[in-house]
């Protein structure tokens, strides 16, 4: 029987995610800039607004001219002007003055506010009541009170978020500059594993993680680039190796697991051009047996085969690297985890970090997290579940009614 | 002046989604599968395992074989063969035999149990000791213990997360029917609003709509259809919307919020065929000005022109709209909110629901929200916010230290 291998600890070998380079940039058009990661400063070349703008429909006025306005006692303003939108208004506005202006409206010379519709009435042609005082600045966003000319607006690393297309847009980025989404590669092993085409046979399942992972990888913001299922041979899987790592970022290699299949498959990964061994085992549960190596500058990955147990190593620990590659800054991140009461006290192993599927429900306005239970390989659970709960190494259990945090699955 | 509109409140508007079918159905592939919202029933068609597989690397036996086994009274088992991977064994174990079996392996007939590899010792070719006793079923899951033949597993109305197309690989679904995506025209209108490519004289601003909202549409799962900009034109606009509605599920028309363009919205959006405008003012903030009218089966809104505005309406108006067309059911739905603590107190009028931006930070493993101060008009506060908190219409404000929902923006 061979050794059993040396594990690492999580927290260790998520440090090694400084190992890998982040991949290239490329410039995209505005509309696909949506979930992309920033990979330039953007600073604003204008000011926005680039003029002062009302907020509201009313009449743009000197606030002094309505100072101690009041239902009994009114100002009585001059209308002098009515402001098209999208123009720059060709006259001014003195004191005792008003013009007609409707919200996003540029404030003509000489005023510095704006009195509300509401707050006022017509009495003739060129007279108008104004029932309220403006303060100057009122109902207005001055030139360049949102963004100054001159001042960085947008960090490389931000994820771009629909209100950062939209300052892209105000600027006038037609183009920008982001990281390129990693293209990871799946490679699926296993003798017992067939084509989901396939109708399987006694002793054999279809492949599911090619799917599972795949759509894990779109989440993750990766490009998923599938190389179908290579029976458990060192020839076929070194080749088909190869051929993954020339055409992707990363490459993972789910199933074998076993110890017999897992010494094989390091050794596929040692075989590989530049290649190291960096994690063989890592203290999580489920996920032990997973593997991390290097060839070039690229990791590539042995996956437990089990789709479970694959899917949560991936959720801890491969999303991580894939968001370090990816220029994913977690400093100019938002993203933050859910947080819930725990139903029940759950046990654990010390010396682990251990993944407990959780299902959440929601009563009276609190947010509560039910262990599934059921053996951790059944697929089910992962149907039922709507996230993760960590316990980290150093605890032996939770207890009901505590606060914890939520990974969504 | 005209008269000002009678607002709905929000609760109410929400109701209106039912008057909306949901779009059509679309066979796609199962690498398409992810993220989409299902449109059928699925039901097991086979046993999930078909066969009772081995969870660990170890011995397949009767587990009464290993019944008492201690490492000072250890079990003497005879070997009697090993089960390769993907096959079904052709032999059987009796009492006091076992068979190697690796992770994923079919247990041959007459056997319960797998004894760990870590709890034997290989004795020598024919036999192996194991130092620990198994119960019947330990180490294996069963044929069908994970879905069972001609159950329900997955239901209309579910949104497809990685195990959802995990299990439909496992049943051999090369092709789902899921709910087509709703395409969602937007136009773009003001006098003020030039495209992103031009330089925006002093007056102007340009188009950020287009591009945030499209942003939030492909966000909600649907597909944004751009329309440009249209100037203040009766004739125009009502040509573009017919236009956009010929070739959408629901039209977002944004601008012509200020009185006079509001009732310009209006007149166009009763001018469409079979149209009734069912909305016209919500009792929110900001947002206020939101019209929802209907053209045959389809919603047509009218959102305020100022993006912050237009952010917030499409994030608590619009999306639930999109996911009733889209098919996605709340009841299936695995979203949860985020809970966080207000930093200080926050003022609210009554008669109205009020959203307010905050940013998110954690201290002390407790995540805070912090309302974002300036003027609600300054695209700065949505880049600072992480998300939106809601103060209901019949509160007055919400006091420091308050758990409050957080919807991420």
């Amino acid at each position: 029987m061979k050794d059993f291998f040396k594990v690492t600890d999580l927290e260790k070998v998520l440090e090694y995610t400084s190992m890998f380079p982040v991949v290239g940039t490329e410039l995209v058009f505005l509309e696909k800039t949506p979930g992309r990661i920033l990979a330039e400063e953007i600073i604003a070349d204008i000011d926005l607004p680039g003029f002062s703008r009302s907020t509201m429909d009313g009449y743009a006025v000197r606030a002094s001219s309505t100072f101690g306005a009041s239902e009994e006692n009114p100002a009585y303003l001059n209308l002098v002007g009515s402001i098209a939108m999208g123009e720059s208004p060709s006259f001014s506005v003195d004191q005792g003055e008003a013009a007609r202006i409707s919200t996003g409206g540029m404030l003509p010379n000489g005023t510095d506010s704006v009195v509300m519709i509401e707050h006022t009435e017509i009495l003739d042609e060129k007279t108008i009541e104004a029932y309220k005082s403006t303060a100057p600045g009122q109902n207005v966003i001055e030139k360049g009170e949102d963004f100054t000319e001159g001042n960085i607006v947008l960090h490389p690393g931000q994820k771009i978020r629909p209100q950062e297309t939209g300052l892209l847009a105000a600027f006038g980025k037609e183009k920008t500059r982001v990281f390129k989404k990693p293209v990871i590669g799946i490679i699926s092993t296993g003798d017992e594993v067939v084509p989901v085409s396939e109708t399987p046979h006694p002793g054999q399942i279809r492949d599911i993680n090619t799917f599972s992972l795949s759509s894990q990888i779109i989440g993750a913001g990766g490009i998923p680039l599938t190389f179908g299922i290579v029976k458990d041979d060192y020839k076929n899987l070194l080749e088909k190796c190869r051929e993954a790592l020339l055409a992707s970022d990363m490459v993972l290699i789910s199933g074998g697991s076993s110890v017999g299949n897992r010494d094989f498959t390091i050794e596929v990964l040692s075989a590989l051009p530049d290649s190291e061994i960096i994690v063989h085992g890592i203290s999580i549960s489920p996920g032990k047996p997973t593997i991390l190596s290097r060839s070039g500058n690229k990791p590539v990955w042995g996956l437990p085969g089990h789709v479970v147990s694959a899917m949560i190593v991936f959720t801890a620990v491969v999303i991580p690297f894939i968001e370090k590659i990816s220029g994913f800054l977690p400093e100019q991140k938002n993203r933050f985890t859910l947080s819930a009461c725990l139903t029940r006290n759950v046990s654990s192993a010390q010396g682990r970090t251990e993944y407990i599927r959780v299902r959440l429900t929601e009563k009276d306005g609190i947010l509560w997290a039910e262990p599934i239970l059921g053996k951790s390989g059944l697929i089910n659970t992962m149907i039922k579940a709507d996230g993760l709960i960590e316990i980290g190494k150093n605890v032996e259990g939770i207890e009901k009614g505590t606060q914890v945090r939520v990974f969504p699955m």
